[in-house]
Protein backbone atom coordinates (compact mmCIF):
# COMPACT_ATOMS: atom_id res chain seq x y z
CA UNK A 1 0.00 0.00 0.00
CA UNK A 2 1.31 3.22 -0.99
CA UNK A 3 1.51 6.36 1.05
CA UNK A 4 -0.44 7.93 -0.87
CA UNK A 5 -3.39 5.05 -0.97
CA UNK A 6 -3.42 5.40 2.67
CA UNK A 7 -3.68 8.97 3.51
CA UNK A 8 -6.88 8.61 0.74
CA UNK A 9 -7.87 5.82 2.88
CA UNK A 10 -8.24 7.57 6.42
CA UNK A 11 -9.21 10.89 4.86
CA UNK A 12 -6.79 13.09 5.68
CA UNK A 13 -3.42 14.35 5.66
CA UNK A 14 -0.35 12.94 7.73
CA UNK A 15 -0.12 15.82 9.16
CA UNK A 16 -3.54 16.69 10.64
CA UNK A 17 -3.25 12.55 12.00
CA UNK A 18 -3.39 12.08 15.73
CA UNK A 19 -0.01 10.12 16.93
CA UNK A 20 -1.90 7.04 17.91
CA UNK A 21 -3.30 7.33 14.00
CA UNK A 22 0.25 8.33 12.29
CA UNK A 23 1.60 5.59 14.23
CA UNK A 24 -0.04 3.13 13.07
CA UNK A 25 0.51 4.56 9.24
CA UNK A 26 4.54 4.73 9.99
CA UNK A 27 4.24 0.92 11.14
CA UNK A 28 2.42 0.18 7.51
CA UNK A 29 5.29 1.14 5.99
CA UNK A 30 7.22 -1.53 8.40
CA UNK A 31 10.17 1.36 8.93
CA UNK A 32 9.48 1.16 12.73
CA UNK A 33 12.06 -0.67 15.17
CA UNK A 34 10.02 -0.49 18.67
CA UNK A 35 7.14 1.33 19.66
CA UNK A 36 8.23 2.11 23.30
CA UNK A 37 7.87 5.85 23.91
CA UNK A 38 5.87 5.79 20.53
CA UNK A 39 2.62 8.05 20.42
CA UNK A 40 2.73 8.44 24.28
CA UNK A 41 -0.24 8.23 26.07
CA UNK A 42 -1.94 6.32 23.83
CA UNK A 43 -1.95 2.73 24.62
CA UNK A 44 -0.63 -0.23 23.11
CA UNK A 45 -1.43 -3.73 22.92
CA UNK A 46 -0.04 -7.03 22.92
CA UNK A 47 -1.52 -9.22 19.77
CA UNK A 48 -2.57 -12.79 19.38
CA UNK A 49 -4.60 -13.86 16.33
CA UNK A 50 -6.26 -17.59 16.59
CA UNK A 51 -8.40 -19.44 13.89
CA UNK A 52 -11.86 -19.73 14.83
CA UNK A 53 -11.32 -23.36 16.17
CA UNK A 54 -9.01 -22.64 18.84
CA UNK A 55 -10.34 -18.57 19.32
CA UNK A 56 -13.19 -19.67 22.34
CA UNK A 57 -10.47 -21.63 24.27
CA UNK A 58 -8.26 -18.79 23.52
CA UNK A 59 -10.99 -16.01 25.00
CA UNK A 60 -12.04 -18.18 27.84
CA UNK A 61 -8.14 -18.59 28.77
CA UNK A 62 -7.87 -15.04 28.82
CA UNK A 63 -11.19 -14.41 30.15
CA UNK A 64 -10.12 -16.95 33.36
CA UNK A 65 -6.31 -14.96 33.64
CA UNK A 66 -7.36 -12.12 33.18
CA UNK A 67 -4.38 -10.49 34.60
CA UNK A 68 -1.43 -11.56 32.41
CA UNK A 69 -4.26 -11.73 29.63
CA UNK A 70 -6.68 -8.25 29.84
CA UNK A 71 -8.66 -8.15 26.56
CA UNK A 72 -9.19 -4.70 25.30
CA UNK A 73 -10.31 -5.49 22.01
CA UNK A 74 -11.04 -7.98 19.48
CA UNK A 75 -11.89 -8.45 15.80
CA UNK A 76 -14.97 -10.51 14.42
CA UNK A 77 -13.94 -13.80 12.93
CA UNK A 78 -12.35 -12.93 9.20
CA UNK A 79 -12.74 -9.22 9.93
CA UNK A 80 -9.13 -7.10 10.06
CA UNK A 81 -10.96 -3.93 11.42
CA UNK A 82 -11.15 -2.92 15.36
CA UNK A 83 -12.97 0.10 15.25
CA UNK A 84 -13.57 0.51 19.30
CA UNK A 85 -9.17 0.92 19.18
CA UNK A 86 -8.88 2.75 15.84
CA UNK A 87 -11.68 3.54 13.02
CA UNK A 88 -9.28 2.88 10.27
CA UNK A 89 -7.06 0.40 11.91
CA UNK A 90 -6.25 -2.98 10.45
CA UNK A 91 -4.85 -5.62 12.25
CA UNK A 92 -2.97 -7.26 9.14
CA UNK A 93 -0.89 -4.13 8.43
CA UNK A 94 -0.71 -1.62 11.53
CA UNK A 95 1.68 -3.36 14.05
CA UNK A 96 5.62 -2.78 12.89
CA UNK A 97 6.44 -6.44 12.95
CA UNK A 98 4.65 -9.74 13.08
CA UNK A 99 5.32 -13.32 13.95
CA UNK A 100 3.85 -16.46 12.18
CA UNK A 101 3.51 -19.35 14.59
CA UNK A 102 2.96 -22.75 13.24
CA UNK A 103 3.34 -25.80 15.21
CA UNK A 104 4.73 -23.62 18.01
CA UNK A 105 7.55 -22.51 16.07
CA UNK A 106 8.21 -18.86 14.70
CA UNK A 107 8.20 -19.39 10.46
CA UNK A 108 8.24 -16.15 9.25
CA UNK A 109 8.55 -12.55 11.34
CA UNK A 110 7.11 -10.34 8.66
CA UNK A 111 5.69 -6.54 8.51
CA UNK A 112 2.39 -7.17 7.60
CA UNK A 113 0.10 -10.48 6.81
CA UNK A 114 -1.77 -9.57 4.40
CA UNK A 115 -0.54 -13.13 2.83
CA UNK A 116 -1.30 -14.81 5.35
CA UNK A 117 -5.01 -13.22 6.58
CA UNK A 118 -7.50 -15.83 6.03
CA UNK A 119 -11.62 -15.60 7.01
CA UNK A 120 -11.60 -17.68 9.99
CA UNK A 121 -9.35 -15.85 11.53
CA UNK A 122 -9.78 -13.59 15.41
CA UNK A 123 -7.64 -10.78 16.84
CA UNK A 124 -7.24 -10.18 20.31
CA UNK A 125 -5.60 -7.22 21.59
CA UNK A 126 -4.64 -7.39 24.97
CA UNK A 127 -3.48 -4.52 27.77
CA UNK A 128 0.75 -3.91 28.01
CA UNK A 129 2.61 -2.33 30.52
CA UNK A 130 4.18 0.55 28.38
CA UNK A 131 0.44 2.42 30.10
CA UNK A 132 1.35 1.30 33.95
CA UNK A 133 4.45 2.30 33.37
CA UNK A 134 3.79 5.98 31.75
CA UNK A 135 1.29 6.38 34.94
CA UNK A 136 4.34 5.35 37.22
CA UNK A 137 6.60 8.21 35.49
CA UNK A 138 4.16 10.57 35.77
CA UNK A 139 4.31 9.95 39.60
CA UNK A 140 7.81 10.60 40.05
CA UNK A 141 8.49 6.49 40.11
CA UNK A 142 11.81 5.89 38.62
CA UNK A 143 12.12 2.64 35.98
CA UNK A 144 15.26 0.62 35.75
CA UNK A 145 14.63 -0.74 32.71
CA UNK A 146 13.68 2.48 31.26
CA UNK A 147 16.38 4.74 33.08
CA UNK A 148 19.04 2.22 31.21
CA UNK A 149 16.98 1.50 28.05
CA UNK A 150 17.03 -1.95 27.89
CA UNK A 151 14.27 -4.50 27.75
CA UNK A 152 12.16 -4.96 30.75
CA UNK A 153 13.40 -8.35 32.58
CA UNK A 154 10.57 -11.04 32.61
CA UNK A 155 10.53 -14.43 34.35
CA UNK A 156 8.20 -17.93 33.76
CA UNK A 157 6.86 -18.08 37.31
CA UNK A 158 5.68 -21.58 39.10
CA UNK A 159 2.28 -19.45 39.06
CA UNK A 160 -0.09 -21.85 36.67
CA UNK A 161 -1.96 -20.27 34.70
CA UNK A 162 -5.64 -21.52 34.61
CA UNK A 163 -6.20 -23.51 31.57
CA UNK A 164 -8.46 -23.66 28.84
CA UNK A 165 -8.35 -26.41 26.04
CA UNK A 166 -4.58 -26.40 24.58
CA UNK A 167 -3.50 -23.60 26.29
CA UNK A 168 -1.79 -23.91 29.18
CA UNK A 169 1.22 -22.95 31.51
CA UNK A 170 3.13 -20.93 33.72
CA UNK A 171 2.02 -17.14 34.50
CA UNK A 172 4.91 -14.87 33.01
CA UNK A 173 6.02 -11.73 34.90
CA UNK A 174 7.96 -8.15 34.37
CA UNK A 175 10.24 -7.50 37.26
CA UNK A 176 10.75 -3.80 38.58
CA UNK A 177 12.57 -3.07 41.41
CA UNK A 178 11.85 -0.21 44.16
CA UNK A 179 12.69 1.56 47.01
CA UNK A 180 9.84 0.13 49.90
CA UNK A 181 8.25 3.52 49.97
CA UNK A 182 7.56 3.54 45.87
CA UNK A 183 7.25 0.05 45.60
CA UNK A 184 3.63 0.60 47.92
CA UNK A 185 3.32 3.73 45.66
CA UNK A 186 3.59 1.54 42.69
CA UNK A 187 1.11 -0.91 43.78
CA UNK A 188 -1.31 1.91 44.44
CA UNK A 189 -0.93 3.59 41.37
CA UNK A 190 -1.15 0.15 39.19
CA UNK A 191 -4.37 -1.08 40.59
CA UNK A 192 -6.42 1.96 38.95
CA UNK A 193 -5.52 0.39 36.03
CA UNK A 194 -6.65 -3.23 36.10
CA UNK A 195 -6.92 -3.77 32.13
CA UNK A 196 -3.14 -3.61 31.31
CA UNK A 197 -2.01 -6.13 34.42
CA UNK A 198 -2.91 -3.87 36.81
CA UNK A 199 -1.63 -4.57 40.64
CA UNK A 200 1.25 -6.79 41.08
CA UNK A 201 0.97 -10.59 41.20
CA UNK A 202 4.13 -10.69 43.69
CA UNK A 203 6.54 -8.72 45.56
CA UNK A 204 9.55 -9.52 47.43
CA UNK A 205 10.39 -12.65 47.94
CA UNK A 206 11.34 -14.36 43.91
CA UNK A 207 12.27 -17.80 44.75
CA UNK A 208 8.65 -18.36 45.98
CA UNK A 209 7.51 -17.85 42.64
CA UNK A 210 10.03 -19.87 41.11
CA UNK A 211 12.38 -17.49 39.97
CA UNK A 212 15.60 -18.58 41.62
CA UNK A 213 18.27 -15.65 39.72
CA UNK A 214 16.81 -11.95 39.19
CA UNK A 215 20.51 -11.57 37.27
CA UNK A 216 18.97 -14.02 34.54
CA UNK A 217 15.63 -13.23 32.90
CA UNK A 218 14.00 -15.90 30.50
CA UNK A 219 13.07 -12.93 28.36
CA UNK A 220 14.40 -9.38 28.56
CA UNK A 221 17.11 -7.83 29.69
CA UNK A 222 18.83 -8.22 33.58
CA UNK A 223 18.72 -5.02 35.43
CA UNK A 224 19.74 -4.74 39.04
CA UNK A 225 18.27 -4.42 42.33
CA UNK A 226 20.03 -2.50 44.64
CA UNK A 227 20.28 -3.66 48.37
CA UNK A 228 17.43 -0.77 49.18
CA UNK A 229 14.98 -1.99 46.91
CA UNK A 230 12.63 -4.99 46.99
CA UNK A 231 11.43 -6.76 43.28
CA UNK A 232 7.71 -5.89 42.33
CA UNK A 233 6.33 -8.51 39.85
CA UNK A 234 3.88 -7.74 37.44
CA UNK A 235 1.67 -10.16 35.18
CA UNK A 236 3.20 -9.72 31.98
CA UNK A 237 1.46 -10.22 28.15
CA UNK A 238 4.19 -12.74 27.31
CA UNK A 239 2.54 -15.29 29.22
CA UNK A 240 -0.16 -15.76 26.25
CA UNK A 241 2.82 -15.75 23.65
CA UNK A 242 4.38 -18.34 26.03
CA UNK A 243 1.42 -20.24 25.80
CA UNK A 244 0.51 -20.27 21.95
CA UNK A 245 4.26 -21.31 21.37
CA UNK A 246 3.76 -24.15 24.48
CA UNK A 247 0.03 -25.17 22.90
CA UNK A 248 2.23 -26.11 19.33
CA UNK A 249 -1.15 -24.83 18.06
CA UNK A 250 -1.59 -25.40 13.78
CA UNK A 251 -0.88 -21.75 13.22
CA UNK A 252 -1.29 -18.37 14.88
CA UNK A 253 -0.09 -15.03 14.68
CA UNK A 254 1.31 -12.55 17.18
CA UNK A 255 3.31 -9.07 17.40
CA UNK A 256 6.88 -9.51 17.60
CA UNK A 257 8.14 -8.56 21.17
CA UNK A 258 8.78 -4.74 21.74
CA UNK A 259 6.53 -4.04 18.56
CA UNK A 260 3.22 -3.31 19.54
CA UNK A 261 -0.14 -2.48 18.44
CA UNK A 262 -0.88 1.58 18.84
CA UNK A 263 -4.41 2.35 19.44
CA UNK A 264 -6.63 5.62 20.06
CA UNK A 265 -7.55 4.89 23.43
CA UNK A 266 -5.97 6.71 25.89
CA UNK A 267 -3.30 5.19 29.11
CA UNK A 268 -5.61 7.96 31.18
CA UNK A 269 -8.69 6.58 30.46
CA UNK A 270 -8.54 3.36 31.59
CA UNK A 271 -7.73 4.44 34.87
CA UNK A 272 -10.34 2.64 37.33
CA UNK A 273 -10.74 5.13 39.55
CA UNK B 1 -21.07 8.09 88.78
CA UNK B 2 -23.21 5.00 89.34
CA UNK B 3 -25.24 3.35 86.89
CA UNK B 4 -28.18 5.07 87.67
CA UNK B 5 -26.99 7.95 87.03
CA UNK B 6 -25.35 7.20 83.52
CA UNK B 7 -28.26 6.08 82.26
CA UNK B 8 -30.30 8.88 83.49
CA UNK B 9 -27.98 11.11 81.48
CA UNK B 10 -28.07 8.92 78.10
CA UNK B 11 -31.67 8.97 78.14
CA UNK B 12 -32.59 5.03 77.80
CA UNK B 13 -31.87 1.89 79.40
CA UNK B 14 -28.29 0.27 78.64
CA UNK B 15 -30.00 -2.58 76.53
CA UNK B 16 -31.34 -0.37 73.80
CA UNK B 17 -27.73 1.10 73.66
CA UNK B 18 -25.71 1.00 70.67
CA UNK B 19 -22.55 -1.34 71.10
CA UNK B 20 -20.06 1.87 71.11
CA UNK B 21 -22.22 3.71 73.16
CA UNK B 22 -22.14 0.86 75.85
CA UNK B 23 -18.65 0.34 75.68
CA UNK B 24 -18.49 4.03 76.73
CA UNK B 25 -20.88 3.45 79.31
CA UNK B 26 -18.72 0.33 80.71
CA UNK B 27 -15.52 1.99 80.38
CA UNK B 28 -17.27 4.72 83.12
CA UNK B 29 -16.97 2.17 85.68
CA UNK B 30 -13.15 1.04 84.55
CA UNK B 31 -14.17 -2.42 84.68
CA UNK B 32 -12.69 -2.70 81.02
CA UNK B 33 -9.54 -4.73 80.64
CA UNK B 34 -8.85 -3.54 76.69
CA UNK B 35 -11.15 -2.42 73.80
CA UNK B 36 -9.60 -4.46 71.00
CA UNK B 37 -12.47 -6.91 69.89
CA UNK B 38 -14.92 -4.25 71.63
CA UNK B 39 -18.12 -2.99 69.50
CA UNK B 40 -16.57 -4.15 66.40
CA UNK B 41 -17.35 -2.17 63.80
CA UNK B 42 -16.72 1.03 64.88
CA UNK B 43 -14.05 3.51 65.25
CA UNK B 44 -11.58 3.04 68.09
CA UNK B 45 -9.01 6.21 68.65
CA UNK B 46 -6.04 7.06 70.36
CA UNK B 47 -6.37 10.04 72.83
CA UNK B 48 -3.85 13.56 73.23
CA UNK B 49 -5.05 15.86 75.63
CA UNK B 50 -2.78 18.94 75.87
CA UNK B 51 -3.52 22.59 77.28
CA UNK B 52 -4.30 24.94 74.91
CA UNK B 53 -0.74 26.42 75.18
CA UNK B 54 0.60 23.65 73.40
CA UNK B 55 -2.21 22.51 71.81
CA UNK B 56 -1.17 24.53 68.66
CA UNK B 57 1.59 22.85 68.30
CA UNK B 58 0.10 19.49 68.71
CA UNK B 59 -2.43 20.14 66.46
CA UNK B 60 0.42 21.40 63.68
CA UNK B 61 2.33 18.16 64.87
CA UNK B 62 -0.30 15.82 63.41
CA UNK B 63 -1.04 18.07 60.43
CA UNK B 64 2.34 17.80 59.40
CA UNK B 65 2.39 14.19 60.07
CA UNK B 66 -1.43 12.76 59.27
CA UNK B 67 0.10 9.01 58.71
CA UNK B 68 0.87 8.33 62.54
CA UNK B 69 -1.24 11.42 63.69
CA UNK B 70 -4.46 11.13 61.86
CA UNK B 71 -6.99 13.20 63.44
CA UNK B 72 -10.94 11.92 63.43
CA UNK B 73 -12.32 14.03 66.24
CA UNK B 74 -11.15 17.46 68.43
CA UNK B 75 -12.69 18.99 71.50
CA UNK B 76 -13.34 22.52 71.73
CA UNK B 77 -10.43 24.45 74.62
CA UNK B 78 -11.84 22.84 77.69
CA UNK B 79 -14.86 21.18 76.88
CA UNK B 80 -14.47 17.22 77.38
CA UNK B 81 -17.40 16.36 74.65
CA UNK B 82 -16.24 15.45 71.06
CA UNK B 83 -20.30 15.51 69.63
CA UNK B 84 -19.15 14.11 66.14
CA UNK B 85 -17.33 10.98 67.94
CA UNK B 86 -20.42 10.27 70.02
CA UNK B 87 -23.37 12.73 71.39
CA UNK B 88 -23.09 11.64 74.93
CA UNK B 89 -19.10 11.47 74.73
CA UNK B 90 -17.29 12.41 77.46
CA UNK B 91 -13.40 12.42 77.32
CA UNK B 92 -12.75 12.40 81.00
CA UNK B 93 -14.94 9.65 81.77
CA UNK B 94 -15.60 7.33 78.46
CA UNK B 95 -11.78 5.86 78.05
CA UNK B 96 -11.52 2.68 80.36
CA UNK B 97 -8.16 4.00 81.59
CA UNK B 98 -5.84 6.98 80.87
CA UNK B 99 -2.05 8.17 81.42
CA UNK B 100 -1.58 11.32 83.48
CA UNK B 101 1.56 12.61 81.88
CA UNK B 102 4.23 15.14 83.44
CA UNK B 103 7.52 16.48 82.10
CA UNK B 104 7.84 13.40 79.82
CA UNK B 105 6.60 10.97 83.11
CA UNK B 106 3.41 8.97 83.52
CA UNK B 107 2.72 10.09 86.95
CA UNK B 108 -1.13 7.92 87.22
CA UNK B 109 -3.01 5.99 85.53
CA UNK B 110 -6.44 6.81 86.66
CA UNK B 111 -10.02 5.33 85.19
CA UNK B 112 -11.26 8.40 84.69
CA UNK B 113 -9.45 12.04 84.86
CA UNK B 114 -12.30 14.06 86.70
CA UNK B 115 -9.70 15.31 89.00
CA UNK B 116 -7.66 16.60 85.94
CA UNK B 117 -9.55 18.39 83.82
CA UNK B 118 -8.82 21.69 83.43
CA UNK B 119 -10.71 24.68 81.62
CA UNK B 120 -7.24 25.18 78.98
CA UNK B 121 -7.62 21.30 77.96
CA UNK B 122 -8.02 20.34 74.02
CA UNK B 123 -8.30 16.72 73.64
CA UNK B 124 -7.43 15.20 70.36
CA UNK B 125 -9.12 11.78 69.01
CA UNK B 126 -6.57 9.91 66.14
CA UNK B 127 -7.05 7.15 63.82
CA UNK B 128 -6.21 3.56 65.32
CA UNK B 129 -5.34 0.31 63.36
CA UNK B 130 -7.92 -1.60 64.78
CA UNK B 131 -10.31 -0.15 62.16
CA UNK B 132 -7.73 -1.36 59.21
CA UNK B 133 -7.48 -4.45 60.50
CA UNK B 134 -11.23 -5.17 60.71
CA UNK B 135 -11.04 -4.15 56.87
CA UNK B 136 -7.85 -6.63 56.42
CA UNK B 137 -9.93 -9.38 58.69
CA UNK B 138 -12.53 -8.90 56.72
CA UNK B 139 -10.69 -9.74 52.96
CA UNK B 140 -9.60 -12.77 54.96
CA UNK B 141 -6.10 -11.76 55.44
CA UNK B 142 -4.92 -13.13 58.36
CA UNK B 143 -3.09 -11.12 60.91
CA UNK B 144 -0.55 -12.84 62.88
CA UNK B 145 -0.67 -11.27 66.36
CA UNK B 146 -4.40 -11.31 66.17
CA UNK B 147 -4.45 -15.05 65.41
CA UNK B 148 -2.03 -15.31 68.43
CA UNK B 149 -3.76 -13.12 70.60
CA UNK B 150 -0.70 -10.82 71.24
CA UNK B 151 -0.43 -7.13 71.06
CA UNK B 152 0.78 -5.16 67.79
CA UNK B 153 4.75 -5.38 67.44
CA UNK B 154 5.58 -1.72 67.78
CA UNK B 155 8.79 -0.54 66.37
CA UNK B 156 10.93 3.10 66.36
CA UNK B 157 12.53 3.78 63.11
CA UNK B 158 14.45 6.21 62.05
CA UNK B 159 11.96 7.87 60.18
CA UNK B 160 11.83 11.90 61.31
CA UNK B 161 8.42 12.65 61.95
CA UNK B 162 8.40 16.83 60.38
CA UNK B 163 8.38 18.98 63.84
CA UNK B 164 6.36 21.09 65.53
CA UNK B 165 7.07 23.39 68.42
CA UNK B 166 8.53 20.54 71.37
CA UNK B 167 6.80 17.48 69.06
CA UNK B 168 9.34 16.04 67.16
CA UNK B 169 11.06 12.84 66.87
CA UNK B 170 10.90 9.55 65.32
CA UNK B 171 7.79 7.72 63.46
CA UNK B 172 6.84 4.26 65.56
CA UNK B 173 5.60 1.59 63.27
CA UNK B 174 3.49 -1.62 63.57
CA UNK B 175 4.61 -4.74 61.76
CA UNK B 176 2.45 -7.20 60.41
CA UNK B 177 4.14 -10.40 58.52
CA UNK B 178 2.01 -11.40 55.21
CA UNK B 179 2.19 -13.92 52.43
CA UNK B 180 3.46 -11.51 48.97
CA UNK B 181 0.27 -11.73 47.71
CA UNK B 182 -1.47 -10.87 50.46
CA UNK B 183 1.16 -7.94 51.36
CA UNK B 184 -0.23 -6.33 47.85
CA UNK B 185 -3.91 -6.86 48.72
CA UNK B 186 -3.15 -5.30 52.30
CA UNK B 187 -1.06 -2.52 50.30
CA UNK B 188 -4.87 -1.69 48.26
CA UNK B 189 -7.05 -2.51 51.38
CA UNK B 190 -5.26 -0.15 53.90
CA UNK B 191 -5.23 2.48 51.03
CA UNK B 192 -9.03 3.64 50.70
CA UNK B 193 -8.35 4.20 55.12
CA UNK B 194 -6.04 7.58 55.00
CA UNK B 195 -7.77 8.48 58.11
CA UNK B 196 -6.49 5.52 60.01
CA UNK B 197 -3.63 4.86 59.25
CA UNK B 198 -3.54 4.65 55.65
CA UNK B 199 -1.49 2.62 53.12
CA UNK B 200 1.99 1.06 54.86
CA UNK B 201 4.50 3.15 55.15
CA UNK B 202 7.71 0.84 54.70
CA UNK B 203 7.52 -3.06 53.19
CA UNK B 204 10.05 -6.05 53.20
CA UNK B 205 13.37 -4.08 54.66
CA UNK B 206 13.01 -3.53 58.21
CA UNK B 207 17.17 -2.45 58.66
CA UNK B 208 16.08 0.03 55.53
CA UNK B 209 13.68 2.03 58.44
CA UNK B 210 16.50 1.73 60.95
CA UNK B 211 14.32 -1.78 62.55
CA UNK B 212 17.76 -4.06 63.13
CA UNK B 213 15.84 -6.96 64.84
CA UNK B 214 11.89 -7.77 64.32
CA UNK B 215 12.13 -10.03 67.05
CA UNK B 216 12.94 -7.12 69.98
CA UNK B 217 9.77 -5.07 69.38
CA UNK B 218 10.12 -1.53 70.86
CA UNK B 219 6.07 -2.12 72.57
CA UNK B 220 3.96 -4.92 71.76
CA UNK B 221 4.87 -8.47 71.42
CA UNK B 222 7.36 -10.11 68.89
CA UNK B 223 5.67 -12.72 65.80
CA UNK B 224 7.47 -14.47 63.99
CA UNK B 225 7.80 -14.06 60.11
CA UNK B 226 8.13 -16.87 58.45
CA UNK B 227 9.91 -17.67 55.47
CA UNK B 228 7.32 -17.01 52.79
CA UNK B 229 6.47 -13.97 54.10
CA UNK B 230 7.64 -10.16 54.09
CA UNK B 231 6.85 -7.74 56.87
CA UNK B 232 5.04 -4.96 56.09
CA UNK B 233 4.81 -1.69 58.41
CA UNK B 234 2.26 1.19 58.89
CA UNK B 235 2.71 4.11 60.64
CA UNK B 236 1.17 3.80 64.39
CA UNK B 237 -0.65 5.75 67.01
CA UNK B 238 1.58 5.37 69.43
CA UNK B 239 4.03 8.15 67.49
CA UNK B 240 2.72 10.83 69.29
CA UNK B 241 2.69 9.44 72.86
CA UNK B 242 6.19 8.52 72.36
CA UNK B 243 6.68 12.03 71.21
CA UNK B 244 4.86 13.88 74.29
CA UNK B 245 6.53 11.49 76.40
CA UNK B 246 10.13 13.44 74.55
CA UNK B 247 9.07 16.51 74.70
CA UNK B 248 8.71 16.55 77.97
CA UNK B 249 5.80 18.74 77.87
CA UNK B 250 5.11 19.91 81.91
CA UNK B 251 1.60 18.16 81.41
CA UNK B 252 -0.49 15.78 78.74
CA UNK B 253 -2.57 13.37 79.48
CA UNK B 254 -3.16 10.13 76.67
CA UNK B 255 -5.27 6.74 76.90
CA UNK B 256 -3.60 4.04 78.19
CA UNK B 257 -2.20 1.34 75.80
CA UNK B 258 -4.90 -1.00 74.28
CA UNK B 259 -7.66 1.02 76.14
CA UNK B 260 -9.15 3.26 73.61
CA UNK B 261 -11.81 5.44 72.87
CA UNK B 262 -14.60 3.86 71.08
CA UNK B 263 -16.40 5.39 69.07
CA UNK B 264 -19.80 5.89 67.16
CA UNK B 265 -18.22 5.86 64.05
CA UNK B 266 -18.13 3.36 61.51
CA UNK B 267 -15.05 2.06 60.53
CA UNK B 268 -16.66 1.20 57.11
CA UNK B 269 -17.53 4.84 56.85
CA UNK B 270 -14.04 5.78 56.82
CA UNK B 271 -13.52 4.29 53.86
CA UNK B 272 -12.43 6.59 51.03
CA UNK B 273 -13.38 4.12 47.76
Amino acid sequence: MTSLARNERSGHDTADLSPSVAARHASRTGMVHHTAGVANGFVQGNLAILPEKLAGAFHRFCQLNPKPCPIIGMSDVGDPRIPALGIDLDIRTDLPRYRVWRDGEIVEEPTDIMAHWRDDLVAFVLGCSFSFEEALLEEGLPIRHIERDVRVPMFRTNIACSPAGPFAGPMVVTMRPFKPADAIRAVQITSRFPSVHGAPVHIGLPEQIGIADLAKPDYGDPVPVEADEIPVFWACGVTPQSVIQAAKVPFAITHAPGLMLVTDLRNKALAVL
